[in-house]
This record gives structure tokens, sequence and C-alpha cells, in this order.
């Protein structure tokens, strides 16, 4: 984009002298680094349910024991991970820690997983922001047709959070905290006050009993109600169906690597500042999982793909293009059977979508970092490595903005279906890097490293389990996508490093020898006898006594105006010309020089190319572009040095009529 | 294209030397450049119709005098025409009779008026092509839909003679020849049986008495029904009627001004050959279109836009999507008069539309020569006057194909709605050149020269009137795009034209002194130390002994390693680091070079940049583009010379497992 829009849009450029500065407080990062993870509790719970519907609804009891399991589990991850904060003060989460303790395969698998987790944590983060905006609709209009706009909002919200994200950190981080507060305060309210209304007998549930019994599951591959009772189902399937409510809800812990690799984001001390915002951000995580969890179960709210048609129903729906499923997200139905329609409801769904498309922004934050990281290595393309004049890494930022919004656009902005694919590395990282702590504790072995260690190991094994877990229960759903990009990339980054590595063997000095005493010899082209030439044949004559003047024979009238007027403009420099019969100019010079190369090996050739560059577009199109052709002919030959002369001129300039007609007098001759 | 798929298509390339003998006898040449004309037969007698339908069909009659009147105007251009062909014998046509006699504007306005009737000959000359095709199908089965497909056989037409004619002109000629002739001898057999049918009173009309009664003239702006009986029309509106029909039909004179343009494609004497191909063209064309305008009226034909249904049954059929016109070539229904559906007829259709996209070749034989003429004066971009590797003009072949292919996307292949945009250029265009003679006799005043005067000025005059009424009567009909077209075109020319003399003024080596003794700066890039690098170094070193090494400061690192070095490997250069606050490579040298020329005005600035250029795209991808950016920047500024020292090196290379671990251990430290 043109330089002056891209500054009122992206902000002016950033010295590199700023940049130490540009780390955050406690109360600016938590904002950032947690939404992530706090905002996985606006579909966390309702995942859970959405999996446990396949038996109907006679299962949504145990939503509150299945939250209650993961929140241990994210417990143990947490512990396990302030050990990697503090072990680590200047980020880099499990890629860095598996490539410090495990070797460059390992760091690389950590690398993919993040990555494609990164990508992930922007689709679904925005779909469920905007899928938060959908049910406030309906919620307060039913017959609404809002959904059709889904994909379109999604994409606005990426777009949004992309350019945020180019005007650099501290903004961000500013920008970020009071709707992130907001929503604390919000959620709290709303969990405390509903939980008040339960107990006192208050609560009005958002559906009624017989619609609870009569909720099914919609099979979005055949689009049929798929209804077994739970009671009639085999125990594996049982135990299936359980674990995949479990595998589902364990979204809930996305959110808590991006604090380790984002450490060095933090105010000093920045380990402890770290492990500080990640205590925090269990606990609130925590508790509202589980509020929502309770609340939800309470209220008789019901997963958006649940359906309350009958198959008929459906079918005639189906044809008219209506929708059939419920659409409204399960905290939407919450804060209805909390706060009814009332002002407050509004509110938090609003806050919820843009704490939802925020969160986004800590992909944002870490993606970038750890592209950088993996370039810096030379896993990635070394461009990636680069800080933009605002100090945020912007070829990163464009990288995922691109994919997400792709996997928005494939997967319909619909967090139910990016789930499944979701997760799967984030397990994967976190075994990972645990593991790689393990063997840092048993090399280091300093002062309690045996509990030190315990507490990886524990959190490594049951990070490892719940990935098994995942890959199995949602391999169908989506989870086999991930089972190919990840080696896949991990394939594309090794081959990186060994073209990297090639590049540095070929351009090392060990062993080097100068050649020395080679023979250069300097060419100049002179297409015409014009001012534009003069200057070419003035440089060729300064650099070497022996240069020489080559003209391309491809208009006999041009060939015999050089002939005639070179003794008077020659300055010594002897005229070769060479016949072009199929009237090329880049075939004759490139087969001189091979020629002068195969007389002389070992040879430079230094090819003096004059062009006249006139001003402006329109100038520019009426003129040929074979001087150009040629010299990028010659930069890909070996031993050829390129030097381009231009000579600059107006487009137009005042002719006068005397002028006019001495051109027409000359043209009649 | 890539060559070698090139060469299948288009063919070896041809050596200048063999230009000379791609010229053709008459034999070959009648069927390149008469087919136009000829083939302009197809539809001549149609557009009077169609004109004259307006009335109702009881003006039918007049058809063959109307074209009487036109042969006899097209005898007073041809007659007026040969004396242009016999004075110019190295071709041109109006663009070089004007040019010769009249100056630089009339030339640019016949130029741009020719240019555009190239592109309607294209257009008209496939579409009727193709229109033949469509009547041959519905003729033997009436209920096809294969109008629906039209434009995409149009579109397939062009692409076909584009390729036809990149392969060049003496090819062309073999190959046009077989379908041209036998053009000729079905034409003739069916006009000389359809008259001997007719006087023996045989022939078959195609519609009934009735039919022709209750056809109608469906107005294609309003979709409705025009019906006026003649003997209503008032003086005025009849005599427009009759101008109208007569313009439509004066289309049967395009393709003459081909012929002069291309003169230089004759065997030698070129003039004679040309004119004496003129004069057969002119007895076969006017024997042909009078014979089928006269066969059009008594086989009862109804031109293809004319509706029988009433106007409750169009409004049925148009909201059902049904064709309500026609649609079928008077050619076609005179064919069935004659042949019935017989395989003479087929054969007929089928070499009329043979004939007719081959027509659209003459354009392609004269267009890109006009391109070149003005390229060659200097109204048209130069690239214009090059000639591809088989002698054509490639890049005017390229023009032609896209214009043509974009008024028939526009007009939706349609003859009828084509018409109105053709002609006015010929006729004016013939009213230039007859011009040009007639102030040309007056000048050169050699013998005859009165007679002579005499000719062209009649011509002169007619085709002025012709063009006047052809503006007046098709005004609403398109001819007004063409009243904008062809000034924009001029002050196009005239605009490129003004260009390139400024360019000339300034490149002009009149007065020239070149700059003596201005200094001459030196200055190497130096981003790193390694291989790469090095020759760079070197050649500044030969350039000048006062030349000096530039390093931007980016990267800390890299600022170390470089000044850790530099004693070792500076031959001797001194080091100037350039601070970039902003990290950019670009703007620090940029500032760095005009700080240079501000201390020393006048001076050169030579800038050699070191490049190291991985093979394969692969690895080019994973390089940083900033030195080309840099080299681009630097393009554009006044006095400045860039050096491009690229070194080659291989995307990948086998890597020992002793370096890797050298490798790592370097980056441990």
């Amino acid at each position: 984009m043109p330089l002056s829009l891209r500054r009122v849009v992206i902000g002016a450029p950033i010295a590199t002298e700023r940049m130490a500065h540009e780390r955050l407080p406690i109360l600016l990062a938590l904002p950032i680094f947690a939404s992530d993870a706090l905002s996985s509790t606006a579909y966390a719970s309702e995942e859970i349910m959405a999996a446990l519907l396949q038996a109907g609804t006679s299962l949504f009891n145990i939503t509150p024991m299945l939250a209650l399991a993961i929140i241990v589990l994210l417990s143990i991850v947490v512990v396990s991970y302030r050990q990697i904060v503090m072990a680590y003060p200047s980020g880099g989460g499990s890629y860095v820690v598996a490539g410090d303790n495990l070797g460059p395969l390992p760091a690389q698998i950590a690398g993919a997983s993040l990555l494609v987790d990164y990508i992930l944590t922007v689709a679904v983060s925005s779909s469920a922001g905007i899928a938060a905006i959908v049910s406030l609709v309906k919620g307060l209009n039913p017959s609404s047709n809002i959904a059709q706009y889904t994909v379109h909002m999604c994409l606005a919200a990426v777009l949004f959070i992309t350019l945020i994200n180019l005007r650099g950190a501290k903004e961000s981080g500013l920008a970020f905290a009071l709707p992130a507060y907001s929503f604390l305060v919000l959620m709290y309210g709303m969990i405390g006050y509903g939980v008040y209304q339960y107990f006192s007998g208050h609560l009005t549930p958002v559906h009624s009993a017989v619609d609870l019994q009569n909720a099914r599951y919609l099979n979005e591959n055949t689009g049929r109600i798929a209804f077994e009772n739970f009671g009639e189902l085999s125990r594996f399937a049982g135990l299936f169906l359980i674990l995949h409510a479990f595998a589902s809800g364990c979204t809930a812990l996305t959110g808590v690597e991006s604090i380790a690799t984002g450490t060095q984001a933090f105010k000093e001390p920045a380990s402890k500042n770290a492990a500080k915002t990640m205590g925090i951000l269990a606990v609130l995580l925590g508790t509202i999982f589980f509020g929502l969890s309770f609340l939800a179960v309470h209220s008789h709210a019901l997963p958006p793909n649940a359906t309350l048609m009958s198959p008929a129903a459906i079918e005639a729906a189906h044809a008219a293009g209506r929708e059939v499923t419920l659409g409204e997200t399960v905290v939407s139905q919450i804060g209805r059977a909390v706060f009814g329609t009332s002002l407050l409801y509004i509110g938090m769904q609003i806050v919820t979508c843009i704490i939802l498309i925020l969160a986004a922004n800590t992909a944002f934050a870490g993606f970038p970092r750890l592209c950088a990281l993996q370039a810096g290595d030379g896993f990635l393309p070394r461009q990636l490595a680069n800080i933009g004049d605002r100090l945020v890494y912007n070829n990163g930022i464009f990288i995922l903005a691109f994919f997400s919004a792709l996997a928005i656009i494939i997967f319909k902005g619909d967090v139910h279906h990016l789930i499944p694919l979701y997760a799967i590395g984030v397990f994967l990282c976190f075994t990972i890097s645990q593991g790689g702590m393990v063997r840092r504790w048993l090399r280091l072995r300093e002062k309690g490293w045996q509990l030190k260690a315990a507490v990886n190991g524990f959190g490594c094994f049951c990070t490892f389990v719940v990935m098994i877990i995942f890959a199995i229960v949602k391999f169908r759903d989506g989870a086999w996508i991930i089972v190919i990009v990840i080696p896949a990339l991990v394939f594309l980054f090794l081959k990186i490093k060994a073209h990297y590595r090639s590049v540095a063997k070929q351009l090392s000095l060990e062993g080097y020898r100068p050649a020395q005493g080679a023979q250069q010899h300097v060419c100049v082209l002179v297409p015409d006898i014009h001012r534009g030439v003069i200057p070419a044949m003035q440089l060729a004559r300064s650099i070497s006594s022996d240069a020489r003047a080559l003209h391309v024979s491809i208009n006999p009238e041009r060939e015999s105006r050089v002939r005639a007027r070179w003794t008077l403009y020659s300055r010594g420099l002897p005229l070769t010309i060479l016949e072009s019969p199929f009237r090329s100019l880049t075939i004759p010079v490139v087969e001189y020089v091979e020629r002068l190369q195969k007389l002389d090996p070992g040879c430079t050739v230094m090819m003096i190319i004059p062009e006249f560059e006139p001003r402006g577009w329109f100038a520019k199109l009426l003129h040929g572009h074979a001087a150009f052709a040629l010299a990028v002919r010659l930069h890909f030959m070996q031993g050829v040095v390129v030097v381009n002369v231009p000579y600059h001129i107006e487009a137009f300039v005042p002719v006068s009529e005397e002028e006019k007609a001495r051109e027409r007098e000359l043209a009649r001759h």
C-alpha cells in the first residue's frame, strides 16, 4: 500500500532502541496472554454438552464433573509450566525447551504444532466471538437470519485484529485491558447471581423439561438425527462417549503455552511476572469454567448443534433452506436465564464477543515471535526473522491472518467443526516441553531436582494420555488433518534448514583463496549513438583501457548510423558488431559472453548496459524492455557482472516548430 | 509460453534475410486480401433487408436496386483506388497517402479509423461465419439451441486465426486458397442454378406469402415489434429508411482498402499485381452481391432479426427463455430454396463459414503492418514495429485479437449489432486517401493529371457523402461510439509522438559536451563477510583505488562480525558503517548517496551490490530481496550506476555430520 496510507493505518515507524522498553506489566499482560485461555470458557462447557448430546440430554448432569476433571488437569499443567517459565526467562515455551533439551527434531515438531494451533486459535476464537453476536441477535429476535453472514463477520474480525497487531505490542496492551476486565466482572457477576438464583430457587430454565427430553443431536455428515439412549449403549461406546466429551472440554487448556512462549514480553523480572500471571490465569479460568458448566445444566441450556425438530420437520426445513439447529451458544442461554433479555445480558454478549475476538490476539503476539525464533534457527525463511518498522514481525502477522482466514472459510466459521483440529497440537507441545524439562532436571541435577522432575514428569504423562485420547476419539471428526499437516510441516522445516546449511557452507570463508590475476573483460553495449549511451562508454573507458563496445545488428539503419559516427564518439573503444539473424538482442550477447568464457576460462565479464529511463508510467509503456530482459538473463550467468547505466529523461519537453520541421526534413532523406 | 510449446504451435524462427521472399503471387494473394470483401456478400444483402423490414416486407423488392447502387459506388472507389495502388507500390493505403500529401493529422485520423475497422472486420467476419454454422444447424434441425453458444464459437474462431497468423504470411496463403476458391465455385453455382430455377419457374420460396406478410421487425431496444406500413410513413421517414438500408449495404465495400495497405505483400511488380487483384475483386464482389440480392427477394428470404410471432406469443417466448427471431441468415435461406437441405447446401454453409472466418485474416495481415508503420513514424509504441521471430508482427497480432474478442463479447457475436460501428471508419479512410490523391495530382501535375484528379475527386466526394449519411442514420444504433473512439485514438497518437520527440531531443548529440573530469565515487555494499561478498570487493578495488565499503547496521551481530573480520579481508578498502534506526537497507544507502551528491555536485556514484543467487524457486523463496529492492531504488536516482555482482550457489549440497556438529558448537557460543 502507499506509504502515506500505511502510516495512517499502521502508524509511524519505531526505532530499534525502543525495543527493550516495549515490555508489559502484569496488569496489561494478563488481558493479552490470558484472554485466549479465559475466552475458551465461552465454548468449553458447550463442547462437552455437544458431545454428550449424542446419547441424549440425560448425560448433561455429568458436565460439571467433567469440567472438574479438566480443571485438575489444568492445575497439573500450570504447576508444571511455572517451572518452565522460571527456567527460561527469555521465553520460547516448548520450542525452546525442546531445542535446548531434546534436540532439533522434537523442537521442530513442537514448533509445527504450535504454529498450527496459533492459526486455529485465531479461527476458533473469532468464530466463537461472532457466534456470541449471532446468539445475541437470535436471543432478542428468534426469526433473525443473521447466521448467514457468519463467515463475513469472522473475516472482518480477523482483518481488524491484523491491523491492530501491525501497529505494535504496547498499544495493543492498552486497547485490550478494558474489555478483558469488563468480561471478568460480568462473568463473575453472572455466575454469582445465577448460583444465588439457583439456590434460592428462582433460576428460570430457558428450555422446558419436555423440550429437554426432545432435544436431539444432528449428525452433520448424514444430516440425520442421532439418538441413542445412554442406557442402551455398550460399555465401550459409553466410555468412548464420555472420553469424547472430556476431550472436547480440554480445549479450555489452550492458551497456557502462549505465556511461556512470550515471557520476554513481560516487565522484568520477566519469569516471576509470567509465572504469577499463569497462576492468576489458572484460578480465573477454573472458577469461570466450573461456574458456567454448573449453570449450563441447571438453566437447561442446550448446545447450539441441538435440534428440537422431528425428522420430518427437519427435512421440510432443509428443503425450505431454513435452519434446523438452535444455533445459540450455551453462554447466551445462561445469560438469558440469569439476566433475562436485559441490558446486562446484551452487555455480556458484546463483551464476550470482544474478549473472544481479542483472544485471537494472543496468537498474533505468539505466532510471529515463534516464526522469528524458528527463522533465526534456520528452519523457516529468514524474512520471518525481520522486525517491521513498528517493532512487530509483519511477515508472520500476514501469514497467520491468511491461514486463519482460510480455516474460517473452509469450516464456515463453525466452532464445533474447528474444535476437532484444535488442542491435539497443544497437548503435543505440552508433552514435548514437559518431557524436555524432565531431561533437563536429569542433566543439571540442581538442588531439589527430584521433585521438579516428578512434577514435570507427571504433567508430561497426563498430557500425553489426553493427546492420545483426543487423537483417537476425534480422528474421524478432523483430527486426521492435523496428523497429516504436522509431519508435513516438520519435513518442510528440515528441508529449509538443509538449504541454509548448504548456503552457509558455500559462503564460508574457511579455506577460501580468492582467484588472483583472473582476466576481467569490460564490454559496453551500444544500441545506438546518442546522449544516453555516452556516459556508459565513458564508464567503460575509465574502468579498463582494454574495454570494447558491442552493437547487436537488428536494425540495419541503426547499425549504419553507429558505424558512421563511430570515429567521432568512440573514445578509442573498438567496436564489435554482433549479427542477430532472428532479431533477438539477448541471444547474440549471451553467445558472445560464452565465447569469451570459453577462450579465457575463469575470467569475469563486465557488461555495461546503458538504458534511458523516462519518467512516468505512460512513457515507460512506450519503450521496449529488451535491455532489462538482457540484464536479467546475464544476471543468471556465472562470472558475469551487469552494470546498469541509466540516463534519466523527461517524458515531455517542449519541442519548437523549427525542430519539428528539421525532423521532418531529416525523415524525408 | 515455454519455448518448446511455442515452437510446436507457432513454428521455428525465420531469419531476416528470408523477409523479401515472403511475397505472394496473385493466385495466393487474392484469397487473403479479397476474402474480406467477398465474404461481406454473406451479410450485405441481409443487412439491407434487415433495415427495410422496419417498414414491413413490402419494400424488399428494392433490395437488388440498392445493391446495384452500391455496386456503382464500388466501381467508383475501385477505379479511384487503382490509381493509389499504382502511385504507392510499397503499400500503406490511406495512412501513407494522407501522410504523404495531407500532413500528419489527417494521416493519424486515417490510421485510427483503419485500426478500428480492422478490429471490427475480425469481429463482424467471425460473427457472420459462426452465424452461417448456426443457420446450417437450424436449417437442418429447427429446434436446435446451438445459438446460445454463439459467443464461445466466435472466440474460438478468433483464437484459431490468431495462431494461424503467428506462424507467418506465406503458410497462411496456402492454407487459405482452397476454401476461398471453393466458395467462389459454390456461390456462382448457387446463383447460376437459382437464377435458372427462377426463370424456369421452379424456385421454391422458403417462406409462404402469408408468412412474408406477417413477418415483423423486432426493435431490440424496446423488445417490441415495430410495424409501420411504408405507405403510412412521412416522406422524410421514408427517405431516412431507404438511406438507412443503403448505408447498411455499404458494408459490402469494406476490404478494398486492405489491398492498398498491403501492396508490399504482392509479388513484383507489386503495384500492377495489386491493381489487377483489385479489378478481379470488384467483378467478383459485384456479381455475387447482386445475384444474392436478387435471389433473396425471389426465394422469400427474411433477415435473421425478423419474427413471425404475434406480440403475445413473443412475450410468452421471452418469459420461457425461447428465441423469438428467426436467427437464420439470408444466404442459408437462399441455399435451402435453391439446393434444398442437400449436401450442396451443407457444403455451401460450411465453406461460407470458413471463408468468413478466414476473411478476418485480412485484418490480421493489415492491422500489424499498419501498426508497424505508425510505430515507425513514432505515433504508436515502438514495440509494435518489431518483427517477431517468424517475420510477423507479433505485438500487433495480439492487440488485434484482444480487441476483436472484446467487441464480440460486448455485442454478443451479433452481426446486426456490430454493423452500425463498421464502415464509418472505412468511408472516412476512403475520403481521406482520395482527397490526398487529389492534392498529389495538383502538386505533381504529371501527364494526364487532370483526369486522374477528377477520378479521385469524384471518388472522394461520393465516399464523403456516404460517410455523412452513415454517421447520421446509424448514429443512435452505435455509430456514436466510433465518433468518440477515433478522436480519442488520434489524441493518444499525437501524445505518443510528442513523447518520442521529447526523447529524441533529449538524446540528441547536437551541441553535446561530455562532462569532463567529474568525480566518480565507487562504493561496495558489504552486508556480511562471506564468499559471496569478496568478488564484489575485489571488483571495487580494481575499478578505483579510492573505493570504499558500506555496511548498513541492521543486525548488531552481523555488524560486529564485519568489524571483527575487516582487517583480514578488507583489501585496503575503508569501511563506513551506516546507522539504520528503522531497520531499512534502502533508506540509509539512498541518504548516503544524496550526501555524496550534495558534497560533490555532478559526480557519478557507482554502487556495487553483491548478491548471492541460489538456484531453483524453493531456494529463491527463502531469501530476502532487499538487495534487489535497493538496486531498483538506486536505478531511479540521477547519476547513480548500479553494479550487480551475483554469486551463484546451489540450493542443496551435502553437509557432513562433522560440519553440522561444528555449526551447533558455534551456535552455542
